[in-house]
């Protein structure tokens, strides 16, 4: 795998390509090429924007136009919105990551169209698949800043593959530190006893119904054993009541 | 399935909600509210950018306060990138997206911290769940404008093309039973008022911590609202006990 190298065709404003250098550093890309910039190149605004990126920015090499930019590449994917009149293959955001992702020591570029226009279709014929973004019909337009996070985004989740583990991590995560379950049983004895003192259940009947209620509710948390702890002196205290 | 809601609190910068707003039109996002915006409002930074959803920003609802933007809320996701010192559920913001997509009728929200700071811990531990955006550890700092498109983004990807849902997320769909904010709100309002008249959190300075571990704790359990009506007979049964 190498980390595919982000092409911005006749960027606009600088604020926009301090915004992709940023989302590349969140997401681990590093080269960015930029090809005929509208405004004068270093632009102090793309600085400004690009908050931890500056070395990105810095790095950044100036093309005339969009072939010279591409003469090394090997493959080329074009992000654009717009579905084009070309016969040409269509991938999502995911598919091209994990993709590129999964490929062996080829140059992979990822190509952003000017702001208000978007890739010419002399340009995006040179690059041999078109990633789409999803988005809803009432609003299909993204600027460069927004497209180069999602596809920052997807490239980030396909290289750490974050996807397939998250779900185990997250099982991990809610369950690991809960009270082994005899501390439970404690708290439903020290609870039960004042519950009983304090006449809660009211009818024999309903108690059993009632308490089984109770004790689901409380087990939901997975409370840790310091929270069982932490519970019971609550519920110690309500009984003690030592008003001031 | 009803589409979540977005939540900035203290935003700062009017570019910043207006590109969110942008990027809610073009995920299929509709329902915004700004908590304590520091600028003034309407804020005309906010309508130039967000190019196609202006509809949003002038039917965003404003609130004096995070809690106060909450009382409807059943479900809530706070959106922060950094790990908190706290026992909350975390997930990715794909799990989140297919969680709300397939639950029935409850009310969530996306919640969005201001750009330097982030959630305040206390805004988080009202929340039921924390989505982090994986990032590289280069730069991890996403700001609004940003996670707002992840969580755009995988919200249209979610609502479009469900995949099937495994067993452990499934389970977890359990939390969307939950109350509206405001019953825990009032719980809570309930049992500290118990807890300052029995002492139980003896020195002030304590207090802080002590109150938001505790709140913490009951809202793992995402209790219905019969469920937090019958932790609060409990409260109040052991406050009155009553004993024969």
């Amino acid at each position: 795998m190498r980390t595919p190298i982000i092409i911005l065709v006749r960027p606009q404003m600088g604020e926009n390509i301090g915004a992709v250098a940023r989302a590349m550093s969140n997401f681990g890309l590093e080269e960015l090429r930029i090809v005929a910039p509208r405004d004068s190149w270093p632009n102090p605004k793309a600085i400004e924007m690009a908050a931890g990126a500056e070395s990105i920015i810095n790095d950044a090499k100036i093309y005339p136009d969009f072939a010279s930019s591409m003469v090394d590449i090997h493959v080329a994917y074009a992000t654009t919105a717009r579905p084009r009149d070309m016969n040409k293959r269509v991938v999502t955001v995911e598919e091209a990551m994990q993709e590129i992702y999964s490929a062996t020591s080829k140059k992979t570029a990822l190509v952003f169209g000017p702001e208000r226009t978007g890739l010419e279709n002399e340009e995006i014929t040179l690059c041999d698949s078109i990633i789409t973004i999803p988005t809803s019909e009432k609003n299909r337009s993204l600027n460069i800043a927004q497209s180069s996070v999602i596809v920052g985004y997807e490239w980030f989740k396909a290289s750490t593959e974050l996807g397939v583990l998250s779900a185990e991590q997250n099982l991990q995560l809610s369950t690991h530190n809960s009270a082994p379950k005899k501390d439970y049983f404690e708290l439903f004895n020290h609870l039960e006893d004042y519950l009983d003192n304090a006449d809660y259940f009211r009818t024999e009947g309903k108690k059993p119904i009632m308490w089984q209620n109770l004790k689901n509710m409380l087990l939901r948390g997975a409370w840790s054993e310091q929270e069982v702890r932490t519970f019971r002196g609550v519920l110690r205290s309500l009984w003690e009541r030592n008003i001031k």
